[in-house]
């Protein structure tokens, strides 16, 4: 994680030259380089911010292919950005530069319902795809926190999870093909409409490469069917402990649900006081979860949830009694950032993966973390799939409580590194995580890492400092970016 | 397509020096190079051979370090090899050379149940991995017709898919993180046994890269969970358009079984005859499916199929009634090559995907195409893929038919094309289907292929003379592959 510092500009001002050839292209309503309006495109979802030098709006994959070639011959430095919904700093132009922003390329373009596909342009809300095609029984499976406004450029390239993740997968298991354009203004196409393309997996090794191989202008994805039936299920503990265990028991009966979200007493206390979903306040975890499938099955798998509960001492078991119910418990999970906003002033929310099997410990280690720091954790997660979120509450006006944040977050991935799990689960490396991939991974897997980068983007110009360790990072300008409230 | 040649022996002997350390290395029960050991080396499934010069049986990931070590240090081209299953030439050592043999590295290491994975060496049989953990309830879903030989190396090398493709994904949807050697001696490890790392998806571009980027030396896979019950269905049909039209009937009424499989009549009637499986002599068509689950909602599936396949004038639908009668209806299947072999001395077998909505009118165009050239060929496929295995047969010993069997197999996979599918749904590219990429892809994408070979494999001494065209390909000894019979 980089360190917070004071305010870096562009070390050279924008070329007015390539100012006045976007304009020319793109027109003055495309164009943005004014300090108040920039603003909004200095942060994402992270701690991390740095103002871009002009943000351009294209409309068709041409006019990225040529504000790419513009970028080139001024050898300017470029980002892709979608809604800036991340958590990981991934689309902070941290050295300035040219932000491209794919807003405007919002148009689904192609729904082939009979083979099960659609092809969208990058800047579509997510919701917005199965919005499209729910009423004809299809969904699209990948359903980050924020789908309601993240967009499919950025899935692709965070490779972006969701609470059913557990059940459908990431991102990269619904992608048919892409459309991308390289740094060097090239683009190709890879995938048809077509399930499994012969020669190298390229939309796979683009998709979670967090936008430093290639700026992606069009996608073809994978549709889902409608179950028949879906139920929710909210299991209520008096012990963290008997929550996490729960987990495994479900695991041990061979019961699949589609996802297994937890939340510990201190979130689901501010996120009932937020939304009144329903929430205990007494309680010390909750577990939400989610069953789908045809009807007889669904029904037999809720009683077989209910005695894995029961089995794991659950102090009382509510079953969604319709839709209405069952949004409302997902309500209290979807909008629980908002929830944490209400009550802190600043939070960071982490994303590590461990073994499900050793989510207990890492609770334990996590609210022993906290203690060491002086701070406040709350927990909400992907309890299935072991990706853990802890939410480190934090007030940056506090002098040394930012750097504290960020240490507790170091400290509580380095051991989930330790029991064999991951740093990200589905927030990405972008800035905030770089030095620490040099623990996830050997020097030779860097390498191989540098080595692809260089190939797509030789001259590092394409979201530059991001992904890599210092040192090993291309595009470096060996200034951390700004993190100051 | 390769052109049919004479033999082509290797330009050079192969090095004394480099023999001498392999032996010193490996000692001399772990290096074949008599020509009569070689030729058990020349071929795999496909119709393509050529003899290595020297085969090794490396037991380690250090020993295939030291392998690849002794042919970087003598400019050897060398090639990877699992069970030689494969079905387009992947593993065919087109230019003689080096091959490493991974039957000796056939050691499950690690089985973790609790997290659903396993870890193991590339030249594990893939059906072992389903034994070594049925009896606790998991198994590995990868299932090719090969799966009593294939090995988990040439599976992840091919990204090998199967019958139940349809509901579990190839093997790129299986695999973890794999070890893997480069061409320059180095190796590197991508993925624990977690289930979504940071940083580019390297074992993802591995994965399909049919061995000619790196050898892989270890792979961690997913389990799956046995279902609580299972149903096969054999659905008997007096014309193939209607077993053709109830793939999308049963689409179209949103039922997903786990594999839909077809037969058409020479098919069936070869199979029959060689298997007794209980397929009727005088059908036109029979589709195989498959449903799994729990229980409830299987047999409320069976239903739902029984109407869709009635719907579309079905003449009978049999449901097998125990373990015993779906294991016969499956041999029929999964022997189908064999009893084709029965009556035929020689046949190719193609792999093709379209739109499942596009099946009919490509079975059609693929009888067509039978009559032109005299051939006549039958078709058992993946349907509900639409993922298309027509076999031509033809006798090799009648001057001009191998050819005309090789032309009406790339007349049948530019049609695929047509339609908006693929040259292959599984086998891969090898050496059989490189002239057809040029028809696949533009030629950027083909320019993007070849520089992650480069990335990987700059001085083209890995499975040289593979997957991309002649003229884009790196290796190329510009001389065909034998195919004399």
């Amino acid at each position: 994680m980089s360190s917070p510092a004071s305010v870096v500009s562009s070390k050279t001002a924008f070329p007015a030259a390539a100012r006045q050839e976007l304009l020319t292209l793109l027109g003055a309503r495309a164009v943005l380089d004014r300090k108040e309006d920039l603003t909004l495109y200095e942060y994402d979802g992270g701690v991390d911010k740095h103002r871009p030098d002009l943000v351009v709006f294209p409309r068709t994959t041409a006019q990225v292919q040529a504000v790419v070639e513009i970028a080139r011959k001024h050898q300017l430095q470029f980002i892709g950005r979608g809604a800036g919904t991340g958590l990981s700093g991934g689309v902070i132009a941290r050295n300035g530069g040219l932000m491209v922003s794919f807003t405007r390329m919002n148009q689904i373009e192609k729904i082939d319902l009979p083979n099960e596909r659609v092809q969208v342009q990058p800047g579509v809300v997510n919701l917005d795809v199965t919005l499209a095609v729910q009423t004809q029984g299809y969904f699209f499976a990948p359903d980050p926190s924020s789908q309601r406004a993240c967009t499919i450029g950025g899935n692709v390239a965070e490779n972006a999870g969701g609470p059913h993740t557990l059940a459908y997968g990431v991102t990269t298991n619904h992608v048919l093909g892409l459309d991308v354009v390289l740094p060097d203004g090239s683009n190709f196409q890879t995938g048809g409409m077509e399930l499994d393309l012969p020669g190298y997996d390229l939309a796979g090794i683009v998709t979670g490469s967090e936008g430093t191989m290639a700026l992606v202008t069009g996608a073809r994805l994978r549709l889902m069917r409608q179950p028949e039936l879906v139920k929710t299920v909210l299991a209520i503990y008096n012990t963290t402990k008997d929550a996490a265990d729960t987990i495994a028991e479900i695991a041990g009966r061979l019961i699949t649900p589609v996802a297994i979200e937890m939340l510990d007493g201190v979130m689901l206390r501010m996120v009932e006081e937020a939304t009144h979903a329903g929430y205990p306040l007494d309680a010390q975890a909750v577990l939400l979860i989610e069953m789908e499938g045809l009807k007889e099955a669904v029904e037999e798998q809720v009683e077989q949830v209910r005695l894995a509960c029961e089995a794991c001492h659950c102090r009382e078991f509510r079953i969604a009694k319709d839709a209405a119910e069952r949004d409302l418990l997902w309500k209290g999970r979807k909008n629980a950032f908002g929830a944490v906003g209400r009550l802190s002033p600043f939070y960071y929310v982490q994303d590590g993966v461990v073994p499900r099997t050793r989510i207990t410990e890492t609770l334990l280690e996590i609210y022993k973390i906290g203690e060491k720091y002086g701070l406040t954790i709350s927990n909400i997660f992907h309890a299935g799939d072991g990706n853990m979120h802890p939410i480190i509450l934090f007030d940056a006006r506090i002098p040394g409580q930012l750097r504290a944040a960020q240490l507790a977050g170091d400290e509580i991935l380095s051991y989930c590194i330790s029991v064999g799990g991951s740093i990200t689960g589905e927030h990405g490396v972008g800035m905030e995580k770089m030095e620490l991939m040099a623990k996830q991974f050997s020097g030779d897997t860097l390498d191989t890492i540098k080595d692809f980068k260089n190939l797509f983007d030789p001259e590092c110009r394409l979201n530059p400092g991001k992904l890599l360790p210092l040192g090993k990072c291309c595009g470096e300008i060996h200034q951390p970016a700004n993190t100051e409230y």
